[in-house]
């Protein structure tokens, strides 16, 4: 891990020879069974057929797993029936019996227990649950990145948990995707900004802390980028193409620290990721010098047989997998994977040295952890949902919520205004938080926190008016447009709270990007009123909205703001925050003018095909911003040298607010085409009235460099644009 | 080219001595001059602007183009003020004004012609237009597609022409590309077998004879996979995809002979086809063994400098092209491309090798093409537009209209039956036909021939009922909805005409699948007057019609069918010709589920994300066919082998009729994921009622292959599945 210090490699060295020692006492069996992880089922005491009840552990089972088996890691949430949040002291007790089990194993290698903590400690019961990926990304704020990296790695090991599958690094490109709300986003730059400050957030200088621990950069690579949409279907990525968009954020993710890599589920250009010898191996190892260890996703090596026929029986796919670079199988059911690949390395057909070379992997990150020498659980109380955590998921919250139209200022509303309030987002917690969130698909509203306040609830508590609320029984239900319509002459404006219900995965996704014909017929149906309308929408996708948003006066754009967004969504438009959220994705127009803002130049030739319907960056604020004066040190640089950047920013208004300043470079003329701007640099100030701040920037030669003709990393001598605001400088690179 | 014959090589030998002798005698200039290709308008006489009189041309032009800068080729037709077609006399005496003014030449090099005739003699008038590409392909019958070539390349000569930009070899994958219908669909193997079918028809054995001329692949390679599909943008493909779906059409079109190749418009994984080294040279020459020359598309050198930006300044574009592999250039409006190639060529910056390795190709074609001696062309009558010629390509349509859905034999209509039509495509010639018709863009209705028949003018021929029609005055200019729900009482069933207005290239990209809703609100209304309605779609895409299709009663799917459409489509819906084609493409149910037949085993795992309205391989008649006994001779061969595979199939209807039987295999555990199935051999036969007939295919190795993690093409041992109808077989490869 680059950067790590002086001390933190006396360490590592000090870990490796207690890796090795330990290695050598193995067994091949105790070795397999490192590299064995299986759900909480498989230790869990049922209740009734396959329903597990809250904690319970089967002790048998559990000295099966772990004493028979050997079984290194443990993932997931006991299911009642569906993997749910378990209250704080249930998973501190299954830690403590998994501990005390642990103990009577020969070696006494502790498990590691992983967890999808997407956004916050969701599987933990009442734990601060941040807005997704996709909303921190529109902070263009790394800080509250950084801050949800280390409450949430606070509340897992609050809970007692070791290991979080997180950060999503996969760039959010397409989509139809049902899991574009899990990334930052379709930039390079701005991914691997935040994802980076995720992880520093959450590991710390050293992640064996009492409140830190290991991410999970996921899923590598290309997992993202579905052709048709549709969640783990092949991706067509062509090598150019992967190393200029979607290794990066992983490459940084390594270099930040991150100690594991999760498996594209899915295939690229035909290989399955967990068969892809070149990716998991030759680049990842190779090329970006990742030393952890790589976990597959759910059952994927089975699937090498069962579901992409690339092994004719599970255990070709085991070694497929295995010798391809897998170290870590999520198997997740049963024992089939340490079986096979006992049999495997018995017959020499996966040589022992892979296995040590996987399983050194493993202990080296659980020794990094302090796993074998574990420190007291921080105490619950102060360190698990703490206000000044909820206070900074609202903030988050806030800073996430793009104000994307504001026509003759009809946002803020006053107090007093007297609102209609309608449409199936309007009055339910589970569509602020989307998948991952108390259960798996996040829409178990009934398990959702009693104390948290939807739209509807935030608007009553802050108004001083009336809120009249017109809405459906649930979020598919019909709502009664007559009434609607019958009641808006009783209104100042109507809030329209359209969007998606809850998902994530398969079962999100879609055949259309267009909104549900109910929610067109609802808005048609307001719009028709003729009183000012204002929409909000919430849900982890760009659903088409374009007819809507033409008509309507204000538009918020919400996405996924978590557990806060309803209180954070309520003081954007009563203005008691002053919204400065930012599209981290372009907006679509339509269903098929999917383009993100780093086109290329054939796409805005004679006709510019770039029309969103709010583009890249795009959102307002209550106040007014202007950046000038922008100015490049030198006007001619050497190749290698840094290149200094200088703009100020204005608060033009009459609100105190923030602004992120974004700046883009382009590369006049190259050797491979190149975007009409990239985003290379951001910074977010804080402005009062009339106030101006000179902002710096630095930009390095890897920002100017691209992937060249020979699939090498190239900066070709030449001009370069720069570019903010409205205004664009130049300068010239020379040899 | 592969498969000459003794006496070909012969005069390939004496071609290449005739060539390098004339080489030699050639000035610098003179060799640019024949890398150089010029627009008519370069030549032409302008009436007024830029406005060019019927095939007049500026005697001083066409000498500052042919004597002072030694253009060796000219395209397209005259423009006044577009480019339009020409009586086939225009043509004959242009083509003679250019040989006599060759004549006064120093070295009278002939000029090479071209033109998109692309459906038959598009810019020739009264010439025979056949069914677009997306149709021929429909009909599975390359019988056709070779007549189509035959046909073609007659009346191209006969209109004095020499050389066709036909066929397009490009795969039609990505429905929202506005040259879908250009492409014979979705599947390699069906656009391999039409698209050499023509070739060999448009050529013959020598290409020099007087009925036969030169054809053009294009658009070499990736051009028709645009991501985000608008005309001319990026393509994503990557090396294993390029040679496993884009590749092979290609490859074969130049194994059959064709001499040509036009160069794709646009960029694929960041490098513009026109600047693409690895594609133009190293896989053209170096592996498909292309020995004919390259032309760059309309104004494409230029643009990787005023696009693409690849370029510092045009003369750079000029050699980045020409040293990427581009022999002549279209340049198409001036003499730059001469200009700055003979100054590169001076200051050595192109070496001379390349440019007499260009212009021997550019010559030795002319050779082969018999342009140094030319033949008399063929006399009009008989050769042009000839009867025969008009009912092959109305022989074409018929086959390649698709009956879709057909409830309760709603279909055929009695001749009697009373038909209220309506729609916007229903008396129309332009809509049968599509773009690349008489114009470029083929919307001039006022310019196409009076004597063919629309689909309303078919039916009412036809008829001895009533047919009713109440259309629009223009495409989309709204009908008069009461009108027909008026009516509908009255007729016995309403015909629905739907579909797109013409189109191709980037006049003809679209935002969203969805067809018009004026279309959409017409039909809802016809539906809703309970009169069975029979859906009838025009167009080069598949526009979303699923709500409207589940609820017809019938659905014909006619794409473009050509001068003869009209008349095809009423023979089908009477029941004069017994309806046989089937679709190439998979029809989308909805705007973002696009998914080709031959989808990945991640795609339909768990949930089948192939659920397209209507399947690749659709297609009903108005009788009833099934196979049976599907066998192949052994179950195993040997590595390299080839399979023979017989199946017998059944007319079990009571009317005569062709059927396609179509042919799958699948490679069942393979080092790259395999493809559900792919299509890999299909015949068509004519069957009595209760006639049996029994078909032999042969798999090749080539037909069990595919391009292994290493890119380079395998066959693995192990099992395979041949499926045709409901059955399936097995056999196994042994090493």
């Amino acid at each position: 891990m680059a950067g790590r210090s002086v001390s933190a490699q006396e360490t590592d060295k000090a870990i490796e020879s207690k890796v090795k020692h330990l290695l050598s006492q193995m067994t091949l069996e105790e070795k397999v069974g490192q590299m064995t992880q299986v759900d909480f089922s498989v230790i869990g005491a049922p209740v009734s057929g396959d329903e597990y009840s809250d904690g319970a552990i089967d002790q048998a089972k559990l000295e099966d797993a772990l004493i028979k088996h050997h079984v290194g890691s443990i993932l997931n949430a006991p299911s009642i029936p569906n993997i749910k949040a378990q209250p704080v002291d249930t998973w501190r007790k299954i830690m403590r019996t998994l501990q005390d089990t642990t103990a009577k194993t020969r070696l006494k290698i502790p498990v590691i227990y992983g967890i999808d903590a997407i956004h916050g400690a969701t599987y933990t019961e009442n734990s601060v649950l941040f807005p997704q990926a996709i909303n921190m990304a529109a902070t263009f704020n790394p800080e509250l990145s950084f801050k949800e990296g280390e409450i949430t790695a606070r509340e897992v090991r609050v809970s007692g948990l070791q290991w979080n599958f997180s950060p999503v690094m996969d760039i959010g490109r397409q989509p139809l995707w049902p899991r574009l709300w899990e990334t930052y986003g379709e930039d390079v730059h701005l991914a691997t900004a935040m994802g980076e400050s995720y992880i520093k957030g959450h590991q710390g200088n050293d992640f064996s802390a009492a409140d830190k621990a290991p991410t999970c950069l996921k899923h590598y690579v290309g997992y993202s980028y579905p052709l048709n949409g549709k969640d783990r279907t092949p991706a067509w990525i062509g090598e150019r193409m992967l190393r200029e968009y979607f290794l990066p954020t992983f490459a940084a993710g390594v270099k930040a620290g991150a100690p594991t890599v999760m498996i594209n589920s899915a295939e690229v250009d035909g290989i399955p990721g967990h068969a892809n010898y070149q990716y998991l191996t030759t680049i990842l190892r190779g090329e970006l010098g990742f030393k952890g260890f790589t976990v597959s996703d759910w059952e994927d090596i089975k699937r090498l047989y069962t579901r992409d026929k690339m092994a004719a029986s599970p255990k070709e796919a085991v070694k497929i997998a295995v010798m391809a670079g897998v170290d870590m199988s999520m198997v997740p059911f049963d024992f089939s994977f340490y079986d096979l690949l006992v049999e495997l390395a018995k017959s020499g057909e996966v040589p022992l040295s892979r296995i040590n070379e996987a399983v050194s992997r493993i202990l080296k990150v659980k020794y990094q952890a302090g796993l074998f020498d574990p420190k007291p659980l921080p105490v619950v109380e102060d360190n698990f949902a703490a206000p000044e955590a909820i206070e900074t998921s609202r903030q988050a919250a806030r800073e996430s919520i793009v104000l994307a139209k504001n026509d003759r200022n009809i946002l803020p509303l006053k107090k007093d205004a007297k609102i209609l309030l309608t449409g199936p987002t309007a009055n339910l917690l589970s569509v602020l938080n989307g998948g991952w969130t108390i259960t798996w698909q996040g829409s178990a509203e009934n398990l959702y926190p009693q104390d948290k306040l939807t739209v509807l609830e935030a608007l009553q508590r802050k108004s001083t008016g009336k809120v009249t609320y017109i809405g459906g029984d649930s979020f598919n239900a019909p709502i009664d447009i007559q009434k609607v319509v019958d009641e808006a002459k009783n209104h100042d404006v109507i809030l329209l709270s359209l969007g998606e219900n809850t998902y994530t995965e398969t079962p999100g996704n879609i055949e259309s990007l267009n909104i549900d014909q109910a929610q067109v017929d609802l808005a048609n149906a307001a719009i028709a009123t003729g009183k000012p309308v204002v929409l909000l929408t919430l849900g982890g996708r760009p659903r088409i909205i374009t007819s809507i948003a033409m008509r309507a006066s204000g538009v918020i754009l919400a996405f996924l703001p978590g557990m806060e967004g309803g209180e954070a969504i309520a003081d954007i438009l009563y203005g008691d925050y002053n919204p400065d959220g930012k599209l981290p994705i372009s907006y679509p127009r339509n269903t098929n003018a999917i383009t993100p803002y780093d086109y290329k130049p054939t796409e805005s030739f004679d006709v510019n095909f770039y029309t969103p319907l709010y583009p890249f960056g795009h959102g307002l604020s209550y106040t007014s911003f202007e950046t000038s004066g922008l100015k490049v040190a030198k006007d001619k640089v050497r190749m290698g040298e840094n290149i200094s950047v200088t703009v100020n920013v204005k608060n033009t208004g009459a609100l105190k607010g923030k602004e992120s300043v974004l700046l883009y470079i382009n590369d006049v003329v190259a050797s491979v085409t190149r975007p009409n701007k990239q985003l290379k640099a951001f910074k977010k100030v804080e402005l009062n009235p009339g106030q101006t701040e000179s902002l710096s920037f630095t930009l390095t030669p890897q920002d100017l460099s691209f992937i060249g003709v020979d699939l090498k990393r190239v900066v070709e001598p030449g001009d370069f644009k720069v570019m903010v605001g409205n205004e664009t400088v130049g300068f010239t690179v020379t040899k």
